[in-house]
């Protein structure tokens, strides 16, 4: 992986940065957050402008340039691809490292006396730019709003903002109509006494209105906006995509069946107009809802006496808890996602020996075995396929430069998932077609330890996430070891594949407590840098848990693995496995036999079954 | 108990709520916090403010007041007793559960239109009101500063402000004089460019200026203010007690070494006036540091543009940073400790036949045979000595009303600690004279396996205290068992028993990473109402820990208990215990032995030698 050349991009920044056609006065520095104007995880190529001007291409991170310096914050997930594809006109701020200062820090101590620190309101988030801009002017500088993006303003042939078609989703796949939706959120709201909720999240609209898109690769979701009243449904997007038939059935956008259900289309370009409209029109005493994560340009529209601004919204949070029918399609799409994650694993077996096999080649490979099930729409994230030293690259992506071709010497880990109708899947596991060493063993049974503490748990109602996470590292941390991510996100269902409000991580973000149907990946790991990563993850349901007593009637929960794949039993030291979680590896085990070997016979996969049997023996 | 009857009081307070002699317009609530103008967690008999208008005299708790209502907030630790101790004019809001709103959600559910709610700007911490304040002018309301304390204004015989002797603490003790603390304060705020620093905090005053008093009960602080600037020192103190000629030579009063180690005493009241002329004389970019949870009147006074709040102080964070000195002082001072409750455990095992222990004579004996012990000063909180069911209220003080006798039919927990001038006990155990049922002894064995999987965890540098809350509970939630208090807190040498920034908590405070030399209490419990208490609690030491690898070179820690006082074998259900955690019960167990053996043997304490030796026999 070579690094982008920056020299000319960063000199064309710096000169707009002063130029008075773009800006009323010049600014000190420019910051480029990682988002669009819908603080995406993953977002679409005109959206890319922190990789266009920085080079580094992972899912998070902020880059800040001022006249003198260029510098980007990323965390450990991507320590390693972030130092490798930036050229050293940049400084890879390492964040959650003591010694690395915060944005602001990092600003006050560069910037000269009262300096303005510019930003597209459109990409920064409402909490981002109130902390930045608080810290800004107490030290005597100012963020300003930028209204053209300066990053699109020197970047030559940025793509077109994609408007991909459509899909409805019956209720079949939802569980739930649309109408059924906005009722219930209608509810949520006067509970509160809000009269208005202004929906920015892609998923979070796409959810609502039982519809998917594919404008960002990997997310099923489109650009739109919706503000929805007590009365009153308004939805923003590109009109073409209204023209389709279903789409207009779906969303009776001829035939509406009661007036409170009836849609209002707008361009997606006019929910700043149509915003202002609908607050100058406000009683005094109305609010409305909007999520302190939208951007800050969308939430400064609203009057700040009307506005309430949330840290998750209600569609947030009844998005997470998955119905019935979207459990059960989360199980049926788990179940086809292992017959094709067996299938490769067989296939390897039998290739890797040729020495052709190459990060690129399974990923395709997987991809192509995941394309034969039924209801397959794409992949969930680009997958990560990785070889020895790659495989400590967090969030590597085989590239053809780095491909590393697969052999019987170095562990290889693959981190792959897909979007079914039914649903959204996620699974990492980590193998070796060789003899793995003592020491790489060693490490893979102190995350496998970590992975069945988790998974295991058993916790009170109410319990957050946050507080399992260090049940995933104690097993590394008596080693001295440890990994530097969290250990589980929310999974969307046919919906993102990173969703919150619910994760399980030593950062203490406002996350919710998990509750019963909350459905988040379990995923500790270990990574040698230059020598080999190990992550375990199965993506788990949270259900009701049976326990001998019950304090103050609070009921317990624990977790279910959707995520049906054997887990290695070769990379395992079971020595260092307790009785309870050997049970738990060949419960687990037996649990993929039968499931996955049902559906193996069914589809009449039978090096794929033979496969299965041999790696779900049980260990004594 | 019986509850206080507080019918007439609230017929007063809201007499005064409306009377223009104390207010300009009448308020529609009144909020009464827990705390002192230093917002102390122990607090002098004249502050107990909100004990006086609701009854309930736990540690934490905030009442408020409406035309209609009276509603008072506290923790998991005082639900039982709260509602023993008030009567039926109050509704207990149990903190922590799903179903109780907050103080602000409640408020704006109670409140008419346009209400103004009153507090004591000096006895609301900054923060807080800031919250307060915001929730209500949201909802139309406003937090307004009533200057008179409405309650003194009803409270007759309110008694005066003490003010006790000072003691001034030697290197002996301290291993750093005051003026070397000062000088590192400086060296600290001239990092962040912070010219002035105004100490609120009594335990912050105590330990940078090695004094110590006794105006509240168990803490050994006195009522005081200091401002610190680059060359000036203020502090705020009763003149009356810098008369005594051993504190005017140990603050150098008379002879100054040197001019910026000069310290200028005004008295205790000048604080708002001197601080209104310190901030006058500021020149425009000179910034103040102020804690946020000091005084909403204090930090009033620094205008905004100066006033750098911050979570917690250099000075919290240096204290709780425990130096050689303190460590060795903390280690004897548990050695003492220990003798003592030997002594305590040998003496019940032969009086509890006779029926006449009770838990009121037990405390009592406990704090003479502390007294015994050298540099004793006092207790370091009021004994929770309770028997059967008294234990399951968490922070239960037996009263003559309650004295419940102990026998050989009920569990008997004590927790309790002294003040010695090297340092600072806090130590629970829980023990059995009879035969306890299986169910006891199986939920003692959980407590013993959270308390254990905390002082044995190994953990990375940095790692904060509240990721360690979740082993502690572990055991306990498989059974569906749980307890509603955090698991330790930091413990102050010859200083408060409870201190920041640092804790073991499923609740996120911005806490402070734990570093080599911090000490805290590892106390896990498990409460059934109505029949038992069980807690384990020892007082730990934060060490380095030498683990097989260490990642990234980033260092581990683990704990060393200070406190060293046998954990009842009896109480144990072994079969519960792993391998490892039996081991640790014997290697404890065998450190108490050699440790207090050895001092007992010196102090001629046979009995209790005798008693320390049966109770250390290894478990197989």
């Amino acid at each position: 992986m070579s690094p982008k050349i920056t020299v000319e991009l960063l000199r064309q920044l710096r000169q707009v940065m002063k130029n008075s056609k773009y800006i009323t006065e010049p600014i000190q520095a420019y910051i480029v957050p990682s988002g669009d104007a819908h603080q995406s995880e993953y977002i679409a190529p005109c959206d890319c402008r922190r990789e266009f001007i920085c080079g580094f291409n992972g899912s998070a991170g902020t880059a800040i340039v001022t006249e003198q310096h260029a510098a980007l914050w990323t965390d450990g997930r991507y320590f390693l691809q972030a130092s490798q594809q930036m050229d050293n006109n940049w400084t890879l701020m390492k964040m959650g490292l003591k010694e690395t200062p915060s944005q602001e820090d990092w600003l006050l101590s560069v910037l000269p006396e009262n300096s303005k620190v510019g930003v597209d309101p459109w990409i920064i988030a409402a909490d981002q730019w109130k902390n930045m801009s608080k810290a800004l002017s107490s030290a005597g500088h100012s963020l300003v709003a930028v209204q053209d993006n300066l990053i699109d303003v020197i970047w030559q042939d940025r793509p077109a903002r994609p408007s991909t078609k459509l899909i409805a989703l019956g209720l079949k796949h939802t569980g739930l109509t649309w109408q059924d939706k906005v009722t219930a959120l209608r509810g949520k709201m006067s509970e509160r006494k809000i009269s208005w909720f202004v929906v920015t999240a892609l998923d979070e609209i796409a959810w609502l209105f039982n519809l998917r898109g594919s404008d960002i690769e990997y997310n099923p979701v489109f650009f739109a906006y919706a503000v929805i009243g007590m009365s009153n449904i308004k939805l923003f997007v590109d009109s073409k995509r209204l023209l389709d038939p279903a789409v207009r059935e779906h969303l009776e956008l001829d035939s509406p069946s009661k007036p409170e259900l009836t849609i209002q289309c707008f361009p997606y370009e006019s929910v700043y107009t149509e915003l202002q409209a609908v607050c100058a029109a406000l009683a005094p005493k109305e609010k409305m809802w909007i999520c302190d994560k939208a951007s800050c340009a969308l939430t400064q529209v609203i009057p700040k006496s009307h506005r309430s601004a949330i840290p998750y919204t209600p569609l947030c949070l009844a998005k997470a808890v998955k119905n019935p029918t979207e459990i059960q399609g989360m199980k049926m799409a788990h179940i086809k996602d292992a017959v094709a994650l067996c299938e490769l694993f067989a296939w390897l077996e039998k290739e890797i020996p040729k020495g052709t096999v190459t990060e690129i080649s399974v990923a395709d490979k997987a991809e192509e075995l995941r394309s034969q099930q039924k209801d397959f729409v794409g992949l969930s994230f680009p997958t990560i396929s990785s070889v020895g030293p790659n495989g400590a690259i967090i969030h590597y992506m085989p590239l053809p430069e780095t491909n590393r071709t697969l052999s019987l010497n170095e562990i290889y880990l693959i981190d792959s998932g897909a979007q079914y109708l039914d649903g959204t899947t996620d699974v990492t596991r980590t193998v070796h077609f060789g003899t793995p060493t003592d020491y790489e063993k060693e490490c893979f049974t102190y995350v496998l330890k970590g992975h069945i503490a988790v998974s295991a748990a058993v916790f009170p109602n109410g319990t957050k996430g946050h507080l399992l996470d260090s049940f995933a590292r104690a097993a590394l941390w008596d080693s001295g070891l440890d990994y530097l991510h969290g250990t589980g996100h929310g999974v969307g269902c046919f919906l993102n594949v990173h969703e919150g409000p619910c994760g399980i991580s030593y950062k203490t973000f406002a996350d919710e407590p998990l509750e019963a149907g909350m459905i988040v990946s379990d995923e500790p790991g270990y990574y040698e840098d230059g020598s080999f990563g190990i992550r375990i993850e199965n993506v788990v349901l949270v259900i009701p848990a049976k326990t001998k007593y019950n304090y103050r009637n609070r009921g317990s929960l624990t977790f279910e693995p959707l995520t049906l794949v054997p887990i290695q039993l070769k990379m395992m030291n079971t020595d260092l496995l307790t009785q309870k979680e050997r049970d738990w590896v060949n419960d687990y085990h037996k649990k993929c036999r039968e499931t996955i070997g049902a559906e193996l016979e069914r589809q009449g996969r039978k090096e794929a079954l033979d496969w299965l049997i041999r790696e779900t023996q049980p260990i004594v």
